[in-house]
């Protein structure tokens, strides 16, 4: 919470839930993440709030992006950058998109199976193409599942097979999963990086570029590695596992670069216990898993929430949504406490809200209008 | 799938993914649960598809409207509802909200807490009041949890207290839990509400409604009561918890008035393998969690698929979406089998997907755009 965002709640009173973020930290996150990794180009992660403001900031800051559709494409576009900052990282891709990529001037693109790389090349041909191989994401808080990329095997053979398909084999790509505190998880996918690297190297294939994905923390609850962490431990990782031949490096963060950014201001609607003698309050906001909150799902990302009652004797809570669906529930597991003093119609700052929440708001669920955003 | 979908899809190809939905079928359901339950007026749950042609049939027919919102109160009297087929049934509301809707002349309100109560009071005084009750909810494919509604003592105190209040305690609520296949449940809820309208007769409070929620289902994967089932059970328990003196009732289907309407078309974005000897193929569709499909949450609501292979051999998948989220999975436990011959660009349908799909999906999640939707 900045003092900027504190201003701008307590003088424009905008209506609630909205979702306020303030760009000084953005540009702040940015010159961290490019001091504690020099040598790394930054592709910002769109999707995890693709606002014009963050979008203009990050252009004019030298960031190049992270797209995973034609829409993400022409945003950043009309930003301002040059495709050549634009990589179309998502592996998943209609063909028809790859074409429309390219003739926007997109030459970089992610894939992981035979059939997507064909796609490439048939639809981007001469592009450089990196492969992404599956990594474990253990003790990432938002889940990492097998949806993205392949066995390292696998991954070897598509690049070797890519360059008679009219694509450059550029590199290798992993992601060690969303909100990754553990800094060994960065090392144990380099050394299977490299690995790959020695072995095609060893058939004639020189591969020039890791892109390390994102998994940089924001800070919730708990304490988080800071960027100048994050970087010596990846730092260290590659000489280890690359000595004097280190590749050309990316980076893609996403809550990284703008989950401190942002606070989310909801009012409490009501507060009720179910019984007489029931022993825990359920506190009802205007704002819940369909409005925005989405990462709440399965209790997995854990936003610090503050009021004025802050300091008061507090009490167990469950936190939950304005929508008249059951599954709104934001936290009933967490151990979420809450002042005693908190009432209805009282505010709520959600910290730490500025990634993955516009974006993931629905359409209207339930009639509620989509998330309001201030970019300041 | 009705041959009016079919000739749609046949003839307009429209560009995927999209919802195309058949109004006749609403039309037929609308009529199958009033013959089933002549004695129950009918509040179609707007929150499962607020679209203006479905509001529009279902006022000319005759429907009256749950509504969890101003918007939605708002969508409904633009349809050409009178405020009198209203109720606001969300039991957290906004004060503002209560206002706003009494000002529109809305007149019946639910609660769950006395602090609802007094909001209702204030802001729409001389309306009619129901309270909701918990109940387990089990069988239900949705999952219900405790977030709505009160333990049936508390429910009696606070409709003896609206007395005083300046309110009408008019009634009684419960819900069986979305996607209910067990025609007991509503029995268990029924006995529990005839003990609450006893007990409160005898203290001199002779309530007058009792409004069985939703719960009716859709035929996803596996068989479910007929309309005439679910009539016939309740009427049944009715009869036998409330003797000669039946009270009124009211049904809130919303699920069971749109789901088996519409079918959602999709594209076959790409079929990989996570290596060589990968035992399942990975079927990624250009719809997911986020894109509508958000009722797949934990497995819950097993959609069925289906594409012009149908009847040929077929493989154990994985099915996910489009989007760069490693959450964004649609089916890996639930054995989903797909055939051998499917490939990338084929289409496939998602039928039964008239409900809880438009409006759940993101505001451009990933830059994918909201699913259109067409009515026909």
């Amino acid at each position: 919470m900045t003092a900027k965002i504190a201003d701008f709640l307590r003088d424009s009173r905008p209506a609630t839930p909205c979702l306020v973020l303030d760009l000084d930290v953005v540009a702040d996150n940015y010159r961290s993440l490019t001091t504690a990794l020099p040598s790394a180009r930054v592709f910002y992660a769109v999707k995890a709030n693709p606002a014009p403001a963050i979008l203009a900031l990050l252009v004019e800051a030298g960031s190049s992006f992270d797209c995973a559709s034609i829409p993400e494409i022409d945003m950043v576009l009309d930003a301002g950058a040059t495709p050549d900052r634009i990589s179309f990282g998502n592996t998943i891709k209609k063909e028809s998109d790859v074409a429309a990529a390219f003739e926007r001037g997109v030459r970089l693109f992610a894939f992981d199976c035979e059939a997507e790389l064909d796609k490439i090349s048939r639809a981007a041909p001469g592009s450089r193409v990196f492969c992404r191989i599956l990594t474990s994401g253990e003790g990432a808080e938002w889940p990492l599942s097998r949806k993205f990329g392949c066995e390292p095997d696998m991954a070897e053979e598509l690049l070797l097979a890519a360059r008679f398909k009219g694509v450059e084999p550029y590199g290798v790509s992993f992601h060690v999963g969303s909100q990754q505190r553990d800094l060994a998880q960065y090392d144990a996918a380099l050394e299977e990086v490299a690995g790959i690297f020695k072995s095609l190297s060893a058939k004639g294939l020189d591969l020039k570029m890791v892109n390390m994905g994102g998994g940089f923390a924001t800070k919730y609850l708990v304490d988080i590695p800071t960027a100048e962490e994050y970087g010596r431990a990846i730092h260290e990782s590659l000489l280890r596992h690359f000595g004097n031949r280190l590749p050309e490096t990316i980076i893609e963060p996403g809550r990284g670069m703008v989950g401190n950014a942002g606070v989310i201001q909801s009012e409490v609607v009501l507060i009720s216990r179910k019984s007489a003698n029931d022993n825990r309050s359920w506190v009802y906001l205007d704002i819940g898993k369909f409005g925005g909150l989405a990462e709440t799902m399965d209790e997995a990302i854990r936003y610090p929430i503050h009021s004025e009652h802050d300091g008061g004797e507090t009490q167990d809570v469950i936190l939950a949504g304005p929508t008249c669906d059951s599954a709104d529930i934001l936290y009933e597991h967490a151990g979420y406490q809450l002042p005693k003093a908190l009432k209805i119609g009282d505010k709520v700052e959600i910290r730490a809200a500025g990634a993955y929440t516009t974006t993931y708001a629905s359409n209207g669920f339930n009639g509620f209008a989509p998330l309001k955003e201030y970019y300041i």
